[in-house]
């Protein structure tokens, strides 16, 4: 039998290897018969190879056989590393110089056509054909290059967190239904009919009992469950890196990641990044760049110019101020050549998040100008010149309407025109901590006060007075990771007093029957014997796809669903066997699906 | 605000500290009050520190605070490392020869009294209670001295596969239920009504499909589901080191996975092991220890004595051979004093397993002896004694029946006698490979051949040309890696060419539906030029269970479930809210579930 093991990757070989007999194995990348010579680029996940075949060296019964190979057929073969001939190296491979002159040829397995090609990387293949084939659509390269990028994030972030002392401890896939959160996906429980478990929408509570348990510093790679009406950026399953620590504060947890982050940085993709991150706090976050989670590889900042408009003749603006309304801008650095049907454009785009619509001024020799300029006095354009740092070239881009409508709109439409105008650059990186986000919000349904996240999130200890009197005020402990204007990370510090709990319990107007349907067993944990800890979970799919400079999560996970929640190579969610529902004792009528 | 950061932890502070100001932080693990002065041992998971409070030197505030400290409270202190007095050190700490004259004291937390105590590890709690407040348990230390094994061995292997050019790549845990193999657990899809994801039994199609994605290698610490009635050492959830190369042996596989079990023995518990582990085939194994998973740690194997039997006149012998049933013996060294009564003990164990007796001798100074020796000759009791390698004062136990059941009950019995017996090393480890598994079985009931494994193990290639004739006899390239009498690891070398597993389809007698049916696209998969591969997977609970030398699998899961697969702390399965149902288009009633 044919020995397949092969001495060499196929992206190994150099001239270095020159007269080495090797054995070589893998798919059949292309064919190409030439001057009565057969040429084969031969592939595995390492690179490619060029094989020779020359009826003057081969049997004809081999040299007949290396004709009948197509592409995709594995094969293995021996033969001795020659250099190519002049003129015919290519240095766009690390094995370019030289040439494979096959002796033996083995082939291990034929293939059927693929139903896209594997060998044109370039070519745009429809994603859900590629979800179907994803066997061959991960052999193409890019996926498979991408989850190699995965593969070391995992296991840089494994070793930085052992090395600091957390121990990687994995918490139950089968868990249980909590009422509060997003949709949970059920687990029928066949031992306990009518009973379900539920897929853990994160390792929150169990990674709390770890530090109340002593266990001191704990972190996973945690698949985590939501069944969501998916967005695009969404995954039924998707991985967090999620991580907990007794004993530390914020600061000590945002220095441990920020080398976390520079050790995955540097080993996946050999970028260097700053040992510490900026902060900023979420009020600033949202006055001025209409999100608490801005993108900072660019300026254009949302400007307040309420002082100024409420001071102009513009009804438009002075109106949506009396009515309790703002107004902010944002000043295009160049953008003095935006033509009218573009800003009506950016009109309409503003449009879909409840704007009526954007008022402009562009910033010219003879100075503003534009159809609402005239409502303001000389005076009030040269103070608008100075508030919004305008210079000649530029355009004034300005909403007015409610506050949260205003920062919603402004922030899409400030991240679209950085994206047109070209102003981030393809290998910025930009790191921020947004803190002091609100504790409390209010659910005016309700008419009460409920938490920003929940409800064992530690008060910044400075503001605990104000919780009786103006609990609105009162800043959490609680702190995001934000990349290149992507939440990758959020967290906080815990309360691990028992009176200080009770005290938010009663802030949140929480009975003990409450407390107990909510929180059942785990409020109980905390009055054993509680560490001060704090935490924070990573979206490991986001992390990847910023390393792999993708925006479609589906391109970092193996095996992806759809935003419809299936598989379309498993085809799966399926229909089962009546005696399955039997021993659950569940009834379900199934719908038919149709798939590609 | 204290600022309750630890400098220190409570097992690091040796009298190379002394004179130096500590912060420590943790629990309080005793209190005694003892001339004047409170001694409180101060507790985290890296040990004991003693604290003293000397009224003397301590404000009487701060002497009052300390004097109602309880255990379990979590308590920072801050102040300088002394030495103990002559006659107080504690050789059995690393800390034992200092304390901490605690200067400050921050109550951190208290806490209520605990349904068993923490600081008496030795004590014997019921493990319902102990899994009901599992955190208290795992505080307790020695649940937590075992997830830090575990912790290290998945370290260890990570860095391993990864270091031998294993890719980590997470599988789906929504997958597709399949309709061979252990009962799924289903996971109703919202979105398609009546449909069904399933929690996988492994990741065994993910793996194949990524051998023909061209990864390469993979390898994925996988959590695994089982909906079936739980033994002892099963859980509903269990974690698998799985992994797959192309282009391999299993003489490659094998080599690099004592390699793996070489840096987990040493990197988890500091033991060399050998760096080659010995094969044994399957009918040898079964032959001489009536099991595939022989427990090597001690000798006793089983003996065949049909030869010696047929020609004696013990009638229960050879009716039994003559029936096509076979005898085999133990030999049990130095058990001639065992008595009779114990021997009839003997007895009874192995009734359950359906043998209807035990004979035996003793090989005693006048030679053989009990009432069955008169039925053998003097040579024929030579034979027995030659071939059973006796010496005075062994005890010689026959079983006469089936060769399943003698085997069965034999190697149960040969397992008890060697625990009771003392013949296992507590310290032993002893791997064996297990190969040569044979391919086939026959299904009597529906009067065809099936897979031992699955359709997908490749056959011996020696052995193909039997397939049509003497199918029975074909041996798989399957192996089962074996550590003290437990199946640790099993895998095989897969099927890569479609004209091969045509002809295993067709020995199988599959229909193309049938194969369709059974296992869809994956068959369709395999046609796109799949390279020869080959895999195992390891049972990571297993493993750990050795290295922790635990049988309870519950010790090494953090939150481990119940024989009937409920959570006692989080008491779950659960009810859920009847939105839930409605959502997922599913009726089901709910039974009452009783928790302790």
């Amino acid at each position: 039998m044919f020995d397949y093991r092969r001495t060499h990757t196929c992206g190994e070989l150099t001239r270095s290897h020159l007269k080495q007999t090797v054995t070589l194995s893998g798919w059949v990348h292309r064919r190409r018969d030439h001057g009565g010579l057969i040429f084969i680029d031969l592939r595995d996940r390492f690179g490619l190879t060029q094989l020779i075949f020359d009826p003057a060296i081969v049997p004809k019964e081999m040299f007949d056989q290396a004709s009948k190979l197509r592409s995709e057929w594995v094969i293995s073969v021996r033969g001795e590393v020659i250099p190519r001939a002049q003129g015919m190296t290519n240095p766009r491979l690390t094995t370019g110089e030289i040439e494979i002159e096959v002796k033996e040829l083995e082939i291990l397995s034929s293939a059927k056509t693929p139903p896209f090609s594997i060998c044109d990387e370039e070519s745009d293949v429809n994603e859900e054909l590629r979800l179907k084939y994803r066997y061959l659509d991960i052999r193409r390269g890019d996926i498979a290059k991408k989850l190699i990028v995965r593969h070391q994030a995992m296991l840089s972030t494994r070793n930085y967190m052992s090395k600091h002392g957390f121990l990687e401890i994995t918490t139950p896939i089968l868990a249980k239904s909590t009422p509060e959160g997003a949709r949970d996906y059920l687990v029928p429980a066949r031992v306990y009919p009518g009973n379900f478990y539920a897929l853990p929408q994160s390792p929150q509570i169990f990674k709390q009992l770890l530090m109340v348990s002593g266990i001191d510093r704990y972190f996973q790679i945690a698949t985590c469950f939501r069944d969501e009406d998916l967005r695009a950026d969404r995954q039924p399953e998707f991985t967090q890196i999620d991580l907990e620590m007794s004993f530390g504060t914020p600061e000590d947890l945002m220095k441990l990641l920020q080398g976390l982050m520079a050790a995955i940085f540097k080993e996946c993709i050999g970028v260097e990044i700053p040992k510490s991150f900026p902060h900023m706090h979420y009020r600033d976050c949202v006055e001025n760049y209409g999100t608490d989670r801005p993108d900072l590889r660019f300026g254009m900042p949302l400007v307040r110019v309420d002082e100024i408009a409420k001071k102009s003749t513009f009804s438009v603006f002075t109106e949506q101020l009396s009515a309790g309304g703002c107004v902010k801008a944002l000043c295009v650095k160049g953008g003095g050549e935006i033509s009218r049907k573009d800003i009506d454009g950016y009109t309409a785009f503003v449009g879909k998040f409840g704007l009526n619509g954007l008022a402009w001024m562009k910033y010219q020799d003879e100075g503003l100008s534009s159809s609402i300029v005239k409502f303001f006095t000389p005076e009030q354009q040269n103070e608008l010149i100075a508030k919004l740092q305008a210079e000649k070239g530029d355009l004034i881009l300005f909403a007015a309407a409610a506050e949260d409508r205003v920062n919603q709109a402004l922030d899409h439409l400030r991240r679209k025109l950085a994206k047109e105008r070209g102003l981030i650059h393809p290998d910025a990186l930009n790191f921020l901590w947004v803190t002091d986000f609100p504790l409390l919000k209010w659910n005016a349904e309700e008419g009460r006060l409920e938490s920003e996240h929940h409800p064992f999130t530690s008060p910044n200890f400075e503001d605990i007075p104000l919780l009786d009197k103006e609990p609105l005020k009162v800043r959490a402990l609680a702190y995001d990771l934000v990349l290149n204007g992507y939440e990758i990370g959020g967290g906080s510090q815990r309360i691990h007093s028992s009176e200080l709990q009770e005290k938010i319990f009663r802030a949140l107007k929480l009975t003990q029957e409450e407390i107990h349907e909510k929180f059942g067993f785990f409020v109980e944990a905390l009055k054993y014997g509680t560490p001060p800890h704090l935490g924070l979970a990573f979206g490991l799919d986001r992390i990847v796809m910023v390393l792999t400079k993708t925006e479609n999560i589906r391109d970092v996970i193996a095996f992806p669903k759809t935003q419809k929640a299936s598989d379309l190579m498993m085809q799966c969610p399926s229909g089962v066997a009546p005696k399955q529902l039997d021993e659950l004792k569940i009834k379900a009528e199934p719908v038919e699906i149709s798939w590609i």
